[in-house]
């Protein structure tokens, strides 16, 4: 019921097609984040306008709220927010690592206090499995064993051997054919554990790869690096996501490096602390330089906010009203989709790495040399 | 360039057509708040979506922030924020008197302080209509002087007539054709004082008259009644327009007695706090009892929240994402737009009174004389 077809490469960056059983989903592309069930500040028909094909639902977030079992009582995570096309979620390892202060991991699971009211809930395997059918996503993550970096090299491995046997687990218990199930790559910066684990998740019945363990906090050169060193070890014929990532920049030198899936609360965050993303890099529309400027942020832009100045963008911020965040949110979410649009083009039509360094160009870095 | 087409009455209440150099605005009409140019929460096509014809901009507010001459550098309040349609803005003078709490009142003209700044403001007549000339607003209002009441009858008397003067200083500075003038009725309570300023207001050329002073604490039954002693001798070709009104009820129970024109924040800030209008009264969409409901507010409601479940409503608000109040102030927004375009159809149709009626008993109200 998944297939993956790779149509055309060019120097590493790869143009494909995921087919779901709820749609098709072009790659290179961006996933928006809609958390606990929404894109913040968006309705479902204005996510659907930036271009996305797929979005994505967190696990951890909303088996705490509202909980998987009212969501399933709500029809699903589709019915419930309105989303016909496909819906990726996440596994709540991340969340675990990241919310969890008090969380503790054994072999059988990692367990965890709410960062809402402090209950404490145990996250095996199986159960992310369990709620991620319940959510009824398209696309399942195993459950994966997240640890701060840098950290003792035992440690290191200790995590990634777990995350590879809790990937079986996983496995083991995803037993729906109309839900696929991605593996996580784990290894840290480190090259060797990285093809490691690429290698041995890559003998697995997977129908995706995701490269995890990034963005937290690494340099973009040790980023695009690790990158590099993990997807030449996995299947050509599946598609690869890089979790949690990124700035445009990132995308685009992630693309290079063969990675087609992306998903990041940043046009999102961004877009409500307005900021916006365009081709001459960020602007700061709370800065009083846009008190009287007539133009829109950005010529042609088909979304919500260029239809109006960023004299009245910069006011709506100015007066904490609600617009401001929603417009700048379709503004950012319209740029990524944009962005992979013009990307999938230019892989198609061979001129990818010209495209990527006029883009990098324009934003204030040099391009480095997987797109030079 | 302005013109009131009266089209059918059915026992007081009147089915019109205000005719505008930027289009028609079809009465009984309800006009959502823009306060600093904006629905709050919403997106300018949103807002049009829900049938209204005209909005309205708070002058006041409008001059602090962004300041009417960068609204006009924008382009004027219609470009600025991207609706097409007609405008009306009040002149300030309901703010100064619920918010400037340093106020002080003489002849030339009303003193505050900026709630924002604590900077000095001087708001004559003149500058009131200099300010809604400079918004570009296709309806002004003239400055009145509003008191808190109860009130000694001289100084209900007093500032009565000042807003009868300031009336006359609006119309005289108010030069331009494109931009309608609407006066204010004042009086409290007292039909005798509201007789008065109805009929002196009357024998002057304004384009439409409202009635102020009312929905600030009195019980409706007041309200109604001193609607009524007012409507009664203010010109028939001319629009009504009744400020800052009101319940779904209030709408009703005032086109009843004449009214043609509504605004008031009550569907937006009730929607920003998770209280939602049927036919069956309000629904508060935080309560637990919503939890795992499957149904949408109200069936074939064509807003954006009835696209989706009572749960998932309860679950945005009680997640606190904001799609939580966007799609609430859609519906209630919607919601007084049919219940507008309901009540044009009855009133043509010659059944007002049992579709009031009908309504009324529906949200928990017996119909009170005029449409009982």
């Amino acid at each position: 019921m998944f297939r993956f077809d790779l149509q055309h490469e060019s120097n590493g960056a790869r143009r494909g097609v995921f087919r779901t059983p709820r749609g098709d989903v072009q790659t290179p592309g961006f996933m928006p984040v809609g958390t606990v069930g929404t894109v913040k500040g968006l309705t479902i028909d204005q996510v659907a306008a930036t271009g996305a094909d797929m979005i994505l639902g967190n696990t951890y977030h909303l088996r705490l709220r509202p909980g998987h079992e009212t969501v399933a009582r709500l029809g699903g995570l589709h019915k419930m927010c309105g989303w016909d096309g496909p819906i990726l979620t996440d596994s709540g390892g991340f969340q675990v690592f990241s919310l969890g202060a008090l969380n503790k991991v054994t072999e059988q699971a990692a367990t965890f206090r709410s960062h809402l009211d402090g209950s404490k809930i145990e996250l095996t395997p199986e159960h992310s499995i369990e709620i991620q059918q319940a959510l009824g996503s398209d696309v399942a993550m195993v459950l994966d064993h997240v640890i701060a970096l840098p950290a003792e090299q035992a440690v290191v491995e200790d995590a990634l051997a777990r995350s590879i046997r809790w990937a079986k687990r996983c496995r083991d218990a995803a037993d729906r054919p109309e839900q696929a199930l991605f593996a996580i790559v784990q290894g840290g910066l480190d090259p060797e554990l990285r093809r490691q684990c690429a290698t041995e998740l890559a003998t697995m019945p997977f129908e995706g790869f995701a490269v995890g363990g990034l963005s937290v906090g690494e340099a973009p050169e040790e980023m695009y690096a690790t990158t590099a060193v993990t997807t030449v070890h996995l299947p050509v014929d599946k598609p690869r996501y890089l979790m949690g990532v990124g700035t445009p920049r990132d995308l685009l030198e992630n693309i290079a490096r063969g990675i087609d899936l992306f998903d990041c609360v940043m046009p999102t965050r961004n877009g409500r602390n307005a900021l916006a993303f365009t081709d001459d890099g960020p602007i700061k529309l709370r800065n009083a330089v846009h008190r009287e400027d007539t133009r829109p942020i950005m010529e042609d832009c088909p979304c919500l906010a260029c239809r109006h100045s960023r004299g009245y963008l910069r006011h709506l911020f100015n007066a904490n009203e609600m617009l401001g965040p929603i417009l700048l949110s379709h503004h950012n979410l319209t740029y990524y989709g944009n962005l992979m649009r013009q990307t999938r083009q230019a892989i198609e039509e061979d001129r990818f790495h010209a495209f990527a360094a006029g883009k990098l160009r324009g934003w204030g870095y040099e391009p480095m040399d997987a797109v030079a």
